[in-house]
């Protein structure tokens, strides 16, 4: 079975759209989508940023929005700036790992998507990410201190050792299992390409 | 007619398999296009950058390499990485505006972008450039003396001012008569339908 590491961040633009598309194309190619969110901020301060490089480089990031504004409107995606950008991200990744490990996170990593980029909620707030942990029919009492467990926050942070580790410098990223880099959501089907081939010719050995 | 600027340098790796492409999809889109060298050192130096954003960030550098060898392999071009990387543009952006005012521009521009992805030439080299001009039927002195008048160096600032002017802030990028910009080879068809559909919705005025 063909299998491909999905790489991505919260506060990402471009993991955004990724994370919308990414289920429907893998189904569609007969690829395992193993979902791992991470943390840029720990590998843009390794390379000596404080911030994002879209607000490092002023006309790199008008134009991002603008582009992301032009690639959802033609995947019929809301899309509109968060104020701040870029929002906090931690609480959100934590929560998602929970939720991968019981099987709805999947959905909620969508659902903070939506929020951030569509609905311009404030995904570093606790009581939106409740609202968003309670609309999936779980306890956010429950999920709120799991996600503050010392075993999920080792698991954030190896997580994104492992994605520097791997060479990941920016999301999305995807990674085949034969150690194929692709970034970008512009990227994904030729990642989703690359695990199914890498899959087919390993059978074929 | 549909109408669209294609902002390149030389030293940009992506602008390879954009100035490789950009005739064909062009002519099969009804678009005019016209060629407009620039430096993108001056933008850089303005963003505080000394060398290419590529040199700035290595796990960046070595994944950019990569995706162009899958890019360029899937096109069908060949690809090698210039050393040194970036390679000096200042000489080929001057004959390229020569060859553009003259009529043999296009077919220069291609061929410096062979020397230098899959000849490994070096293109800051007069030598090198003049052997590609005289493959063009020109006569190297006389371009090389062309290319180093007052009016070439001029034009060559004015465009990197106004490619800066216009929020160009990478190569290639593409600029449509309304001021859309798309940022990389990837977006180079989207901006042909753009130019192509703003033409249209103009004459339907």
């Amino acid at each position: 079975m063909a299998k491909l590491d999905f790489w991505f961040e919260f506060a990402s633009t471009y993991s955004y759209p990724a994370a919308m598309r990414i289920a429907d194309l893998a189904n569609a190619a007969g690829v395992t989508v193993r979902w791992r969110p991470f943390l840029l901020g720990a590998i843009f301060q390794a390379q000596g940023l404080t911030t994002s490089p879209f607000n490092v480089n002023p006309a790199k990031g008008r134009n991002m929005l603008r582009d992301l504004e032009r690639q959802c409107a033609a995947l019929g995606l809301p899309f509109r700036k968060p104020e701040p950008f870029p929002q906090a991200s931690l609480l959100a990744a934590r929560v998602a790992l929970v939720g991968l490990e019981e099987g709805w996170g999947e959905d909620f990593v969508r659902a903070v998507y939506r929020a951030e980029f569509a609905d311009c909620r404030q995904i570093g707030d606790a009581a939106v990410i409740g609202e968003l942990v309670a609309a999936l029919k779980q306890d956010p009492k429950v999920v709120a201190a799991r996600a503050q467990s010392d075993a999920i926050k080792a698991k954030l942070r190896a997580n994104t050792e492992e994605a520097q580790h791997l060479g990941v410098f920016g999301a999305p990223s995807f990674v085949t299992q034969d150690g194929e880099l692709f970034w970008g959501n512009d990227r994904l089907e030729q990642a989703l390409d690359w695990a199914k081939n890498a899959a087919l010719a390993k059978a074929a050995v």
